[in-house]
């Protein structure tokens, strides 16, 4: 990215987004209008965009990647393939064959290992099906919806600010139009991200829009859930939703996790699961699906303090980190580390700091290629309603930068709703530094006068009093100074308190805790995304033979650590090759017998397809004493010849990443016979 | 099951099942109409289950477990709850909380392990969402339904069986009802299980049968389909529900699968994931729910030839085994082995055989007690319309035997109901033992006579004859010969041929190999059933001590393998404590450090109930040099003292089965302090 020729073909670029980022910060600094600052965003992202575009063009590696070459690989060895294909399929919907499904087990054995267990954090496992009321709380009810509107005749759908941008657009190209309107159309296009369901029925009408494809009219707007809805139990009642995220599951369990970890905070809780969302129209492959694995933390902890007892062990972590800043000023991304982005404020705490290095150590741990790394923070435009920050981890794929994984403080946010919908308080106990006298107001009342002025309402009327929460007893204070008497609700009926039945006192308390709301910081990863990236980032081409390609991913993540391949069909290499799988077996090492009939580079050639990093070929020389057999390495296709004895510990540890290709190379003597590089 | 003295109990209840099951083979050999055969039947399973019920309530083990008490460590330590209970909570619905979730995913590690990877099965990982016609033909939309009704007033549901049978039997028990009507109720009841939604209808009417909460009247009968329907997309046309099994997702895989295997038969797809039932009435704690997680394998095999490569190691397993046959007699459950039971053809073939051993086996090492296993197979009448012989693993609980994983013999129904629904052949090809010489019969068109009289019609009625099925090929010649023509339909159109445009041709072929489509046998694991059954055989109390329970979990699946436990506060244990948790966390061993304030016993009792089998102990000797710990099992309470260096590993191969603790006793020295039983 510091190349000074890219740089010179980019700077105007750059300086376009520049100036619109300090157009934007102007706006806002002088408290202009909403619509105002919406519509010089709308612009700032425009410009972003292609500046962004121009950038990703330049880099040389862009060019080198085929992305058909690697889809028929995906799919011709069964990595992953359409749902339902004999039915003709279903967008947005993917199964993953043995090598796939391999791939995303080892990939889920190391997050797991990983996170949850060398951070001790607390894993649950909670159900999908969820109630109604549960999601309404979180805001996924109301705020997880598109609006869309149907062709009357056909059923079709449209997404509807994509069918209203795309006619304006088209009205505003036409030559017949007047200026005026196609200034009005460009207004509206810009405006269109905040725009509420009426106004878009009324340029729907303005503009008579039909649908696209038929002519027809359209269908009134109608909000679409993203959620996909269903009925829990028979009765037709109770409405519930697939999960669209798995956290909601950690939230309202809360207050179990917290007993687990004995009342204290901090503590992370972990889940790994599918969730579902009905996009409209899904598409690029495995990027945007209709169901999807998710593996999220949700780490508690005191608003008050978010450092994080581990920090010190990442401070020197390297991370490329494209602040809003910089993407308002049009600069690329930078290079600095986790310490000195949390000293300077860029990162807003410790334990988010903490969290976006253990994440890059993970990604690049499991194949991930650094130089396609970056943390992207979002604009304060773009964040979520729940967050207060946010950092993606973007990773670069030939669809451009994709999110990854997120990052975000949710500050008490989803503990809140959920205590406002329950009545159940979410809350955890701090101890304080020392005890605190306070001052406690509450109402005091004359059980003999109400008893006597409600009779069986009484018990009801108590209760409402002693649950009064502090605004209500100031106002109850404040009536009965000034009218003598205040109304309280029961049921639905109204009761007036008179003074002799009310009284309002303050004493003073001692004490030694407080109840706070934790704050939640969650990295969330999408396991079908990073998967995704991982084939785009280890897919090779052999050099001098573009039909041979292979996926170099790591061993802890292959879908298969090793081959087992006997050099022909010779009977006498099965014995040895069976004793082999059954020792393989024993170590833990997965492995895949190959015994058809082809030459040994093809079959080689087979194995790299699926990523295996290790084989073994059974040969003559096996059968003499001491038996041996080669050991292949597959990234750079060099052979060792090592005892049958030792050879699986050998894989064993290389597979697990006890010891490194080098190491063995170095120790045993190197196999020199030429492996043809042409599939034979 | 040997004792005399149950069995002289048992015998006459033993008698009466053998008297009913000789009516029902009698029945059948003698070609009996199906209700009397259907009447029989519920009479045989009438005696069977009191047989049963005498039965456990005559073993000695079942008296002493105490549900209750189980329910409340589950809860209280959160190894499992109801799921969203700050809202009121779902039946039929439940979380796994840390030390549940952790136990889960040992259990599917180590399925994975032992099926997947022992066996090199194909793993795959399939959408939940499915389409329709999917299920409609796997039979699912037809059949997976029960009858209900609802109250008119309230919505209430009832399951219509249920309702009916509670009505008849209270008014079969009414002194009022006339003899005649007595018996007709019994009669119905009997027959209820294989009646219709017509007939079951009119008895609604004829009895005047209302709301049993209410007496509110009742709507007409309604078909309750148990899958979750949702819409797939926003156009809310294409119907979708969620899978009720995974199995379905293997099969519509399986010509990607079999092409992945080369083409070779046989091989095992596997398949770990949700399925979602929506129960009328959920109950039995985990045992049935509306959504759990399942662990499937369909081995593929050419249905001439079951045998299995690897039976011979199995051979000699001991089974307990209650056959169909056995059921019929009155008989218990009898002991003998996988091998003499498939050369007696009791179980069906060795596949089978093999995979019951096989099952037996790994339920074994995660826990299962032996004693508490057995195998029952499926009486005819009771087998799913997709079997040909089933056996249920199934597992005493205080609920009785439940049935925790399925063995069926599923033949070729499956593959054979997608081929039909889609038109792709999902079949694989078998090479003959010799070449085979074939008749072909085959429709020969005269392509000029056809073109002259069809015209533009004329290529798609070549295709219809090219593509004719052996049937109507015969049907063809037969019509020529007789009539000299024979009408084909084309696009809703009919054409008539005459024989000069067609004739019909029959020569020989060579093929060397032929077109099967495979049988499937398939094990299917009820995860959240087993994890039950493993809770009730692992929940142990302290001898003396009822209140201090525990769970005698196996390392393997334990949900932590280690404690880590300090003394006391002192803080010179501190670096000991995190130095040691460093080592474990490197050497794979998940564990707890607990330095919270309570006694030693106490902290002791608090991982036991968590199922912890290993438990260390830094004191203060553990700060002179040699530094040493002490080192606790759970079951026996034995310590030894280890040194500091080698624990890690040690208790490494403790918790992956490497090395047992006996050996581990008789290699390290005795550590002699008296463990307070009590709680301190």
């Amino acid at each position: 990215m510091a190349d000074p020729k890219t740089e010179e073909i980019l700077a105007p670029l750059r300086a376009a987004v520049k100036e619109q980022g300090d157009i934007v910060r102007n706006l806002k600094a002088a408290g202009a209008p909403d619509l105002d600052v919406k519509k010089a965003v709308a612009e700032l992202k425009l410009r972003k965009k292609v500046l962004e575009e121009k950038e990703l063009s330049l880099a040389p590696a862009a060019t080198m990647f085929d992305r058909a070459k690697m889809e028929d690989l995906l799919k011709r060895r069964f990595f992953i393939d359409q749902s339902f294909a004999i039915y003709g399929g279903i967008t947005g919907q993917y199964d993953f064959g043995p090598m796939g499904c391999a791939l995303k087990a080892n990939l889920l054995h190391a997050w797991r290992s990983f996170f949850v267990l060398e951070e001790q954090m607390l894993e649950v496992d909670c159900s999908v099906l969820t109630p109604e009321p549960v999601l309404k709380a979180s805001g996924h009810v109301d705020r997880f919806a598109d609006l869309m509107v149907k062709d009357i005749g056909t059923g079709e759908c449209f997404r509807l600010d994509h069918l209203i941008k795309a006619h304006l657009e088209k009205v505003a190209l036409d030559k017949k139009t007047s200026e005026a309107t196609k200034e009005e159309c460009k207004d509206i296009v810009v405006k269109l991200d905040g725009m509420k369901k009426e106004e878009m029925s009324q340029i729907l009408q303005k503009f008579n829009i039909r649908s696209p494809l038929t002519g027809n009219e359209l269908t009134e707007p109608i909000e679409f859930n993203l959620m996909f809805g269903t009925q829990i139990g028979p009765s037709g009642l109770v409405k519930g939703f697939l999960r669209p995220e798995t956290a909601q599951g950690i939230f309202v369990n809360f207050k179990r996790l917290l007993e687990f970890n004995q009342g204290r905070l901090p503590f992370a809780a972990a889940q790994i699961g599918n969730a579902f969302r009905n996009e409209i129209s899904p598409r690029s492959g495995l990027i945007r699906v209709r169901e999807f694995t998710m593996a999220e933390i949700e780490h508690f902890c005191d608003p008050s303090n978010k450092n994080h007892p581990k920090f010190d062990s990442v401070r020197t972590t390297p991370v490329l980190l494209y602040s809003a800043c910089n993407q308002m000023d049009g600069k690329s991304a930078s290079l600095t580390t986790i310490g000195e982005a949390v000293d300077s404020n860029l990162i807003a705490n410790q334990t988010l700091g903490y969290f976006m290095a253990r994440i890059q150590l993970f990604l690049i741990r499991i194949g991930v290629d650094e130089k396609k790394l970056r943390f992207r923070q979002h604009m304060s435009n773009e964040m979520a309603h729940y967050a207060c920050d946010c950092w993606d981890a973007e990773l670069l794929t030939s669809y451009g930068w994709i999110e990854c994984v997120g990052c975000a403080d949710r500050s008490a946010f989803d503990l809140t709703q959920h205590t406002k919908a329950t009545g159940v308080r979410l809350a955890a106990e701090k101890k304080l530094a020392e005890p605190k006298i306070v001052n406690i107001t509450e109402p005091v009342p004359n059980k003999a006068a109400i008893g006597k002025a409600f009779k069986k309402e009484a018990k009801g009327i108590m209760e409402v009093l002693s649950a009064m929460d502090p605004v209500t007893v100031g106002q109850l204070e404040e009536d009965l100074a000034s009218k003598g008497e205040h109304t309280v609700s029961l049921n639905g009926a109204d009761y007036t308190l008179t003074k002799d039945m009310v009284m309002v006192q303050t004493h003073q308390k001692t004490v030694h805790v407080e109840e706070i709301i934790p704050s939640v910081i969650e990295p969330s990863f999408g396991i079908g995304r990073i998967m995704y990236a991982l084939f785009e980032h280890n897919f090779k081409m052999r050099e001098g033979d573009e039909q041979r390609t292979f996926f170099s991913l790591p061993p802890v993540v292959a879908p298969l650590k090793c081959s087992v391949l006997p050099l022909s069909g010779n009977p006498e290499f099965q014995p040895f090759v069976k004793k082999l799988s059954q020792e393989l077996t024993r170590c833990d090492v997965s492995h895949k017998v190959d015994d058809s009939s082809g030459s040994i580079g093809r079959r080689y050639a087979r194995t790299d397809e699926i990523a295996i990093p290790f084989g073994i070929t059974i040969d003559f020389d096996s059968l003499k004493a001491p038996n041996s057999a080669t050991l292949r390495e597959r990234d750079t296709m060099g052979q060792v010849r090592i005892s049958l004895d030792e050879l699986p510990d050998v894989v064993r540890n290389l597979s697990f990443g006890k010891t490194t290709w080098a190491e063995v190379e170095e120790k045993y003597p190197k196999f020199e016979q030429q492996e043809t590089t042409k599939a034979a």
